[in-house]
């Protein structure tokens, strides 16, 4: 996860501070995902990491870098993963398939980061809320443009826009962050599978 | 709306007591809306609708009743649409159809309140959240009901459980609060047709 301390980043990766970003991180990705990032306070996450307030302030400046290093972490992986799924998939058709399991495995295996993507962006200060909004609709076109790429591959049409199929789909993709069971008879991945199937339905049919 | 006054609704529907909780009630959705539930105080719900705090509490007990009373507005809306638009549509799968269109013509149209059911979950406590989780559980069984009702109806089968379909369709309905754009060129109403349209093409298909 990415974290700059207060120094800047000077002391380095794979340092102890590092490893200190990271247990703090975690513990404020727990505590926000639970109570909510308005009401959890800088001496919350201090106290469920064992640190001191001061300490805490010596890894991280504010509450919103903690935040801001939530989403950043979501949408770097989101990105990095779906370039790669369009780059190496055997079809167009399998191209949007795998973007659509994918979503849905990385969604239900990590719903305390996604809880917190979702329900806090009203938090983000307009400054820090640009840059990440920019890199979902990076997201957003990479899933947009396989679709695009299979329609054109295949003469086939939608009718309705593109873009209201793609957000049909990641957000039926995203709400398994509120049913997806973990302890139930299906996977993230299979899960992911089902939830492909019925939004492949409209692009397969007659 | 429903919102029981701390007279125990004494004083009558239609009276101005009940005038004043639906405007106590409008302010608290605004806010809850906009800042998440768990940092607006009641200090804030009487100030953004110009009472006095003894006033506020006048009407209201707790602010957990103001929550209370946004689940209840919600599902009993929800539920009551649904069962007549099972009870009046004219097959089985029109019936499929006008349960998503409404659901993302009603989430469409009422943004602040659903943004509120969907995030403030965890905010409930248990005495209270169960009686609203029984009512959200009926109305996934009427929306269940009517695919199985088609899919008797047609001797079709779907892939995966008919639970994960519903699921998936109604996750797809919910994430239109997050996408919907009132001055785009569709109507919540069209945009819902658009939705209902990628959903149903796994039933429709081959």
């Amino acid at each position: 996860m990415a974290l700059r301390g207060t120094d800047g980043g000077r002391s380095g990766g794979g340092s102890r501070a590092d490893e200190q970003r990271q247990r703090i991180l975690a513990g404020a990705v727990s505590l926000f995902s639970r109570s909510g990032y308005r009401a959890v306070s800088m001496n919350d996450v201090a106290a469920s990491v064992g640190l001191s307030k001061p300490t805490l302030y010596h890894y991280v400046r504010t509450k919103e870098d903690l935040l801001v290093a939530v989403y950043e972490e979501v949408l770097d992986e989101s990105l990095r993963s779906a370039r790669r799924i369009v780059a190496e998939a055997p079809s167009t058709r399998e191209a949007v398939r795998r973007l659509i399991v994918e979503r849905v495995r990385y969604t239900c295996e990590h719903r305390d980061l996604l809880t917190i993507c979702f329900h806090e962006e009203s938090a983000l200060p307009a400054e820090l809320a640009e840059p990440i909004l920019e890199r979902r609709r990076e997201f957003e076109r990479v899933v947009r443009d396989a679709v695009e790429a299979h329609l054109a591959a295949t003469g086939r049409t939608l009718p309705m826009s593109v873009g209201t199929y793609v957000s049909t789909c990641l957000g039926a993709a995203n709400w398994t962050y509120k049913w997806f069971d973990p302890s139930g008879p299906r996977t993230a991945t299979e899960l992911g599978d089902d939830v492909a199937t019925v939004l492949l339905g409209l692009l397969d049919g007659g």
